[in-house]
């Protein structure tokens, strides 16, 4: 039997992820075009498994791209073993963030996981979503626009409900505002059938696949620009949004901080310079606040 | 009657803390020497009160420095009132964070407030803090003594107590170190008898009074040292710690962003600029590393 539902999940996710790493940063090593390469960390986890840091700083494009592969095992946490401590976990996953240098090229992240417990539950999550410090239309309807097509192919359900949660999930309360214009977040997908299984395989493969068409053209079309010392103060004001969302709200970020995770993995999403102003509004009608009206009104992008 | 127990505690105790307020600020700006004043920003409070918050931006000595002074009341929140809709309160206090330019001076943070609930019950609670980017060890003893001559003349156990609270209260646990060298922190103090609580207003007052002379000469020291390019990274670095700190670990911050609290006004403590770099650690033997060590294992700076 050479066919792909041959071996367990598991190990096919282990290498999807892997394998996804060594696409996107060779990719955007090449994007950011400064012969700069990204750095590996690899490390090991105390528990059982490990993983695979990768980081580029100061490229021509990147002020800060952190991309993270990790397959790890062991007892599960309390909160999830209830006192059973036979309960074993196997999770495996790619998480990045990339934080440009020019204001004008958007934050990104994304992230695929793929969770097992010996209990048999299984399930995949993740999802993509984009922050710009300036709102450009075209950037968001396509971004949003690749996310779409791939989700419609396997389930016409998948696209607005994984946009919803998206907006939902990256929200920062205490400034009534979401993280940025969005994407797709999804968790707990899992499948009641070895059918439904590889289907949700599949559709993690290829929207983990849809990353660099969503991003990287993006980054084509704008990392020619110019840009201002205003606007560079700009995007860093919207970096403290981002480590507020990440160090406040943010699931995984959190869980991390509480459980011993590997700290310096955890906290790559954060960029290298933030900004903070007391009680800081852009001026009505200008561009930043253009992006705050639509941070405030989520919008639809691929309807 | 004129004794000072004639007026009610919460009286009292927003007076002695508006005129606090005044003070420090009147002090901050002789001592930032750049003719800059503090902007103030008075609110009000949708359920009752309001306060006044204070920044100074862009001094010679300070980049930011925000003294915030707020009396509140109303109806106390879900958590403690427990189901009785009856429970009102009252809150006043001041709370201040200082970030000079110059990583040669020190960050503080100081924080009194009195606390009353109409069952009853009252309390103070306060502190303050002193985080160096750079250790210099005659400041942190000169901190700490001031703090521990003032608590001493009040109870010999008050300044063990409260140092060591502070020590746990600031610890940056997923870092494993504390922000800074530590201070004093103290909460729920309160009193059965009216001496007791006559006599908790006195040591918040002195301690309150404290907070200029156990700083200002810190500064006075610093604020003619010249400093490099890679000091102020440095300091940058130790400001990401502090974001870290205030907003996965501060109570009153979280307790903030969860009930809705002013924004703006819980927020001016963190820092104009804030860096992080993937796995930075300072060389042994640096004064960076000399810092580091201390962070990790808290000493006696006032015997």
């Amino acid at each position: 039997m050479s066919s792909p539902t041959s071996k367990p999940f598991r190990e096919r996710a282990e290498e999807l992820f892997r394998k996804l790493q060594d696409e996107i940063t060779s990719t955007l090593e090449a994007l950011d075009g400064s012969g700069k390469r990204f750095f590996q960390d690899s490390w090991e986890r105390p528990g059982g498994g490990g993983g695979r840091s990768r980081i580029l700083t100061e490229g021509d494009v990147f002020e800060k791209a952190g991309v993270n592969f990790s397959a790890v095992h062991g007892e599960a946490p309390q909160s999830l073993h209830g006192g059973n401590q036979e309960l074993t976990f196997f999770a495996t996953g790619i998480s990045l963030v990339l934080h440009p240098h020019s204001p004008k090229i958007p934050t990104v992240h994304a992230n695929f996981r793929y969770f097992e417990q010996s209990n048999g539950l299984s399930w995949f999550g993740g999802g993509m979503d984009l922050t710009p410090s300036y709102l450009v239309e075209d950037d968001a309807r396509h971004f949003h626009s690749t996310l779409k097509s791939v989700c419609d192919k396997h389930d016409s359900t998948h696209y607005p409900r994984f946009k919803q949660w998206c907006d939902e999930y990256f929200y920062i309360k205490h400034r009534n505002e979401t993280r940025g214009v969005g994407g797709i977040f999804f968790d707990n997908v899992s499948g009641d059938t070895e059918a439904e299984r590889e289907a949700n395989f599949e559709f993690v493969e290829e929207i983990g696949r849809a990353f660099l068409p969503a991003y990287v053209p993006i980054v084509e079309r704008h990392k020619g620009e110019s840009f201002t010392e205003e606007e560079r103060r700009w995007q860093l004001l919207r970096r403290g949004r981002y480590v507020e969302f990440n160090l406040v709200y943010d699931r995984g970020t959190r869980f991390g901080l509480e459980t011993n995770g590997r700290i310096e993995s955890i906290l790559m999403s954060l960029p290298t310079l933030a900004r903070w102003e007391y009680d800081m509004h852009p001026a009505p009608g200008s561009p930043e606040a253009k992006l705050e009206e639509v941070l405030k009104n989520p919008k639809e992008w691929a309807a």
